[in-house]
């Protein structure tokens, strides 16, 4: 890899035909492969029939896949990432020159889209292979609305019809992300609702809760395997997810190549998993055979500590345990982040990959209180122009703290984040920072154990 | 100029070093120079010094500018820009497909950065040259929210204060823009207030107004003449403020010079002409000197039709009537828009250079109604991915039925249009539209001939 010396421009825009063709599979080079999904009744490993009344065929394959490195981009949906992608690396000079620190930060933003962030990189493929299988329409959750978005945007372009179930929480901090999905076409229900067998029996049973994750994935789940011609579609935690997020790391990884830039540290930040997964991709590739290495650090929120406090075991996916179970970081199915959490990352358990690398030692992880994280948003807000997403302030937010160690040791490290999307629809927890009412929360250790003992001993 | 035969991406992206290092001044190749502002006391011709308690004394210079064709942008100014210029000039090919149409379209998208729209490009440069007085700080009006948000923006890069006065029906449609220009550090006050004298006395005279843009401007200079250390911007309608937006045609230019694409017709939302000046500045440039054509089309909203049913006279720039006079297409200084208007575009009067030039048979104009607006913002967002403003929605119409005339005649016409923004804090205006609650007006010619006959009759 002969490092090229071009001059580093501000932002780097690859050219159009640099954009990915083909997705990247960690799992490829991993020894330990993560551990399988397996049938709750049952505990045996899902076999492809096992999931086709949930999940799109060919998705299937791509979930059970764990040999094939590199999977063609189909070129419909290489049309549609021409639209947003490539997305730019930026070298964020005018935050290094706020901190003062010899460190070089470079992000990666993924936010200049409608949906706000990266995970129109995997609705578009996702609303492709349900559009190729002949299926009338796809259902979901949303937590804090980017996904629900971004498969809006991406159905509506396929013609597909769309049933979104929206975390009530944010639906109601949200209304606009609501409105959004609806001049997409979609139809938005908060959950948990009761239009679903799951959402009454979880409403009777914890009375105005604000809903979570988990719940609105059931209720979701609910619909699709009761519809005729649906299929469910999840936008993160899932290995096909991580897949098609891996073109946000192969673009960071050309425009290192091209420009001579080599990363000692790469951060995200993790909810279920996707945009660090997609971030670091080609990166743990390298380290995973050897070839190089990087410091690689996930930040999760202290309020929904899964890598930092959670168990790797098998739990169930969701709250009403309609789905398969998957061996992740867990803090168990039951588990609902307090409600003065702002934003997304708010998933109890984690991505059975990086789970497993982080198990194995191959990448750090660490919370950040909302309070440090807002206070790091706006600062970056007000010196490097873009409001961020609450969600990409916790990779702000140890990405500040990376470079002010370095003002201390008077390290030049070179440190890259994912900048996952804008904060254009968070602004209500904007609000709360800027009238001084934000507060964190973090579970206590007893809070924690209950929620463990719901986790069912599978002794595997 | 020898077309290039490069293959023409779907986003043309300009190299940094592309980006324009001079603005351009179309007034110095206008036979006609625009009405110089004048004294409301005196009608003489405002001199420097009768501006420098209003404006920043750079700015004046520029503001009297009508000789020279390109200003130098400063260094600081450059640095800026390249946060998030150059912007990309699209190739509409999703919205070609769905239209059926021959015509080839594209557009220049300046909504990639925090204030959604192209405001920043003038507010850093105003900013700028606010700090090089050295002053403490500025004063503004916001009618949709993005001036002010992109002023609030730049001042935060600048360290200046930042006081905005926001029209009080955007306000109150639009908390979360409040919450972003808070967030970059400005105070916003919805008009009219009872903090000013003019606010005091419009909501005396206009019990329960929901105010305008001109309301607002007489508060925020007022403010400004009366604080120490502080002068008053304007987001559009100023010669400077055209002077600024050259950056959005000097790029357009330079990408349809480099990929050989020959526009035929140019089309911009016209409010207070900031976005329209600016996109057509080279081009326009070209046609005083005879070099070339182009059919230049402005759009404004039916319910505030300047060009289009205004009088082409002396009328004052505000409804406190503080500011000085312009010659220019208005409605009367003391015309407020139903408030059933959504978005911005509400001014009364059209930039003077662009109210000459349209006077002089340079450019057409048309009206558009808010439904068919949403109408093509919709099929827009669906299609092309990105949800617009609904003032960049007016050129959007414009464009689609231009397309669909070519669809027709089979012409093979090049259309550019404006697409000056994102719509992510419209989302009011998209409930009203996706609910079927959006309603259109037009002023009767009585109501028109009543806010006429408020303009005084000068003799000029």
């Amino acid at each position: 890899m002969a490092a090229e010396t071009k001059k580093i421009p501000y932002k780097i825009y690859l050219e159009e035909n640099e954009i990915p063709t083909s997705w990247y599979n960690m799992r490829a080079d991993m020894k330990n492969k993560p551990a399988p999904l397996i049938h709750p009744g049952t505990l045996q490993p899902l076999k492809f029939e096992d999931m086709q009344p949930i999940f799109c065929d060919e998705l299937i394959r791509q979930e059970l896949d764990d040999e094939t490195a590199f999977i063609p981009i189909p070129q419909p949906i290489q049309d549609f990432y021409k639209m947003y992608r490539p997305s730019p690396l930026t070298h964020a000079v005018f935050l290094e020159e706020a901190l003062g620190t010899p460190a070089h930060i470079y992000y990666k933003f993924e936010g200049n889209n409608t949906s706000g962030s990266h995970k129109l990189n995997s609705a578009i493929a996702q609303a492709y292979y349900a559009k190729e299988q002949g299926l009338k329409g796809v259902t979901t959750e949303t937590g804090a609305g980017q996904w629900g978005t971004a498969l809006s945007m991406a159905c509506s372009f396929f013609n597909l019809d769309c049933k979104v179930y929206m975390v009530k929480v944010s639906y109601e901090q949200k209304p606009f992300r609501r409105e959004v999905m609806r001049t997409y076409g979609a139809t938005v229900t908060p959950s948990p609702s009761m239009e679903t067998n799951i959402g009454r029996a979880i409403n009777a049973e914890h009375p105005g809760t604000t809903g979570s994750l988990g719940c609105a994935i059931s209720e979701a789940v609910e619909v699709a395997t009761t519809s005729e011609g649906y299929r469910y579609e999840l936008g993160s935690v899932l290995n096909q997810v991580l897949l098609h997020q891996s073109v946000i790391g192969l673009e960071v990884k050309t425009a290192c190549d091209k420009y001579g830039i080599k990363p000692d540290i790469i951060i995200g930040c993790a909810g279920g998993g996707s945009n660090l997964g997609g971030l670091i991709a080609p990166f743990m590739g390298e380290k995973l055979r050897g070839e190089a290495d990087y410091r690689i650090i996930a930040v999760e929120p202290a309020s929904c500590p899964s890598f930092t406090r959670g168990k790797f075991v098998y739990d169930f996916a969701d709250t009403g345990k309609v789905c398969p179970m998957a061996k992740m970081y867990t803090l168990g199915h039951d588990y609902i982040p307090s409600p003065n959490h702002a934003g997304g990352l708010r998933y109890h358990g984690m991505s059975p990959i990086l789970s497993q690398l982080y198990h194995d030692g191959y990448m750090e992880a660490r919370t950040a209180e909302q309070s440090k994280v807002f206070e790091a948003a706006e600062l970056f807000a007000r010196v490097e122009g873009t409001l961020p997403a609450p969600e990409s302030s916790h990779a702000i937010r140890a990405a500040i703290d990376e470079a002010l160690k370095c003002k201390e040791t008077g390290e030049e490290k070179t440190i890259i984040f994912g900048l996952t999307g804008t904060g254009y629809f968070d602004m209500t927890a904007y609000e709360a920072y800027n009238d001084g009412r934000m507060t964190d929360y973090i579970p206590s250790d007893e809070e924690l154990a209950e929620s463990f003992a719901k986790i069912p001993d599978l002794g595997l």
